[in-house]
Formats: structure tokens, sequence, C-alpha cells
């Protein structure tokens, strides 16, 4: 599952323009291209969209729009020299800190 | 590594106020109480902090805030009964439907 | 002063394809043609390219942005059957409520 | 019904803390008082929530939040040192360039 998240990323770092993306071929070297400012814009309005697929009470399009966003969550990571373990590192150490996790476990245990 | 989404995943599901989750012990069943605007309130405001992270130049906030976002992406999943695995898969769809995934791997290889 | 935005949502209501507004010459035309989501992306793309200016503390721009923001806006209520005069009245009564109108020109009296 | 735009953007600027306004007495004062990014949070979040209330097809509600979002774009200004007249000089700039505002009063003159 996770590499998923490590592949995706990987394509985005190969498709950078100083590594040699073609603007022409690929939808991150043009985003990459036109420079930081419009991956961010893309951020608000995938935001949005999600919303608007969550009031559509959508669900295939929630999953659909989430996806957008976190794509453009990981080209705005690579831009910061960032990887999406860094996130799961971020969302891990709050579960660590707020025993969320082992509450849930033994949730899991329980419902077994 | 994806251990982690189905990790907190879980702790969501568990927190639902639906499974016994506490509004007064936990922030997930405190913002599932205020009814399904609540979450999609906060993704709109975590998208914004991640844009204004990546505008101050800060990468360990982006980090931070990408988290937030993704945190309460997971929230909106669950209250649609999807998992983070989709949002996933679908992201894995798109690397096959553009071939970019091949083309990554092949550039990582020729860098081995 | 307050002709301005009457102007600009009769524009916008002559813009309305139902009125014989042309896709094919008219942004307005253009964008609620494409049907009720389209300005709503607009809206989210807007206000956060109006984050984005107030971080590079560009003055101008900020103002440029607003009157996107506030522009797309226009076209929102025009969709809703409401006017720029309603959003006015709104922020009236909520001066009236909080007295805070009352305050401010004891203020700007104090000064002459 | 302009008068309207001033008399809040002059509230705003006696409730800044620099001109005396008291962060506990005061929202504008309070929100002020938290630095530049608590606004740009507000621009975010009330963006959002124009977008929730358009999907839920309440007029009234867009209203209200259209209200909302333009008092945090008026204190965002304000920050910035400028004025809602900036913005609706900006609006009427534009609808010079594109002449959209003759053809409106023509259409609204062959209505009568």
């Amino acid at each position: 599952m996770s590499t998923i998240l490590d592949r995706v990323a990987a394509t985005i770092a190969a498709r950078h323009p100083a590594h040699g993306g073609d603007p022409n071929q690929s939808y991150v070297a043009k985003l990459l291209t036109k420079g930081p400012d419009a991956v961010l814009k893309k951020i608000g309005e995938e935001a949005t969209e999600t919303v608007m697929a969550a009031k559509d009470a959508n669900p295939d399009q929630v999953v659909y729009e989430v996806a957008d966003l976190w794509f453009h969550c990981l080209i705005l990571l690579a831009q910061h020299d960032r990887h999406p373990q860094d996130v799961l590192n971020e969302l891990a150490r709050r579960e660590g800190l707020s025993g969320l996790v082992e509450k849930a476990q033994r949730t899991e245990n329980q419902a077994d």
C-alpha cells in the first residue's frame, strides 16, 4: 500500500524539469514549469472540489477528488524536498502522542 | 508505511460517536458530532494553511499542514464509507493509465 | 461607489445564457454554461490566490485578487437570485447589531 | 449603498489595536491581534462555507456567507492599507476594458 505513495513521489521527482521532465509531455513537468504558485492554486481548487463532492453525497467522487488533492500535495512536498513518509511519520507521531492508536487497537482486539 | 494510514483510519472509525466515541475526550468524535459540514470546513481551512506554509517557505510546516489536511481527508473518507486504500488505488490507477510509473521505475533503475 | 456593484451585477445578468449571453464572446456566459459548480471552483481558486497575494505582501495584487473573488461572488449571487445589495444589507445589519458603526462614527467625529 | 462598505471599513480601522481597539471587546481587534495569518485562514474558511451554502441551494445562506467572506476581505484590505473603493475601481476598470457595461446598459434601456 505505502509503495503507491512512494511510487507516485518517485514519478513526480522524475518529471521535474530539472531532472529532464518535458512540459509538453508531462502534466507534472508543465505544472512545475509554471513556478511554485501553480501547485498552490491547484491545492485550493482541489480542496474546493473535494468539499463539493462531499456535498453531492458522491463517495466515488470524494475518493477521486481526495486523490487529486493528495497528488498535488505530493508535488508540493517534492517542491519542498519532503516525502510522503514525512507526512505519514507526522500522522504516526500524533497518534503516539494521543494514545489513540492503542485505544483503537484495543477496540479492534475486542471486536475479534 | 501504508499501515500508518490504515491505523489512523481504524482510530477514526473507533472514535465515531456511533461506535462509542466520546466527544468530550476525542477530537474526531467531537468533530463528527457537529455534523457532516464540520469536517468540510476544516478541509478548506487546512488547505489554506498548507498554502500559507508553502508561501512561508517552511518545509517542516508544509509537512505539518499536509498531515493536518490528510487527517481530515481520512475523516471525510470514513464519513463516506471509503478507505485510504481507495485513494491509493485511484492514484495507482492513474499511474497505470499514464505509464508514468514504468517510466519512473526505468529512471530509477538507470540511476542504480 | 455602490453603483459599480450594481452595474457589474447588471452586466452579469445580461450575460446569462438565458438572457442571450454568448459563451463564445463572454467569460460570464461561458462560466454559467458550464453549470453551477464552475463558479464555485473559481471561488475556491480566487480565495486561494487572495491568500497568496497577501503572503507575497503585495497590496496591489491583494486588491486585484479580492476584485476577482468578489466578481465571482457576484456571479454566484446572480445564480441564486440575490443581489449585491443583499450582501451590503447583511453587513449593515451586523454593524447595527453590534453598535460598532455608532462607535466608529463617534471616533470619526472626535477626529474632526 | 456604497457607504455601507465605507462604514464597515471605517469600523474596522477604528477597531485596529494600533488605534485603540480592544481584543476583549472587538472581534476585529481580537483577529488582528493574532497576526496577519489569522484573517487569511478565515478567508479560506469563509470561501469554503460560501461553496457549501451554494451546494445546499440555500440563497439566504449564500448571502450570509458572502457577507462573512467580504467582511474578512475588508479586514485584509485594511491590513494592506487598501480600501473597498480600490476593489470597486478595479471592478469598474475591467468593465471599462471589456465594454460590457455599455452593452449591459443598452440591454437595460431596451428593456424599458
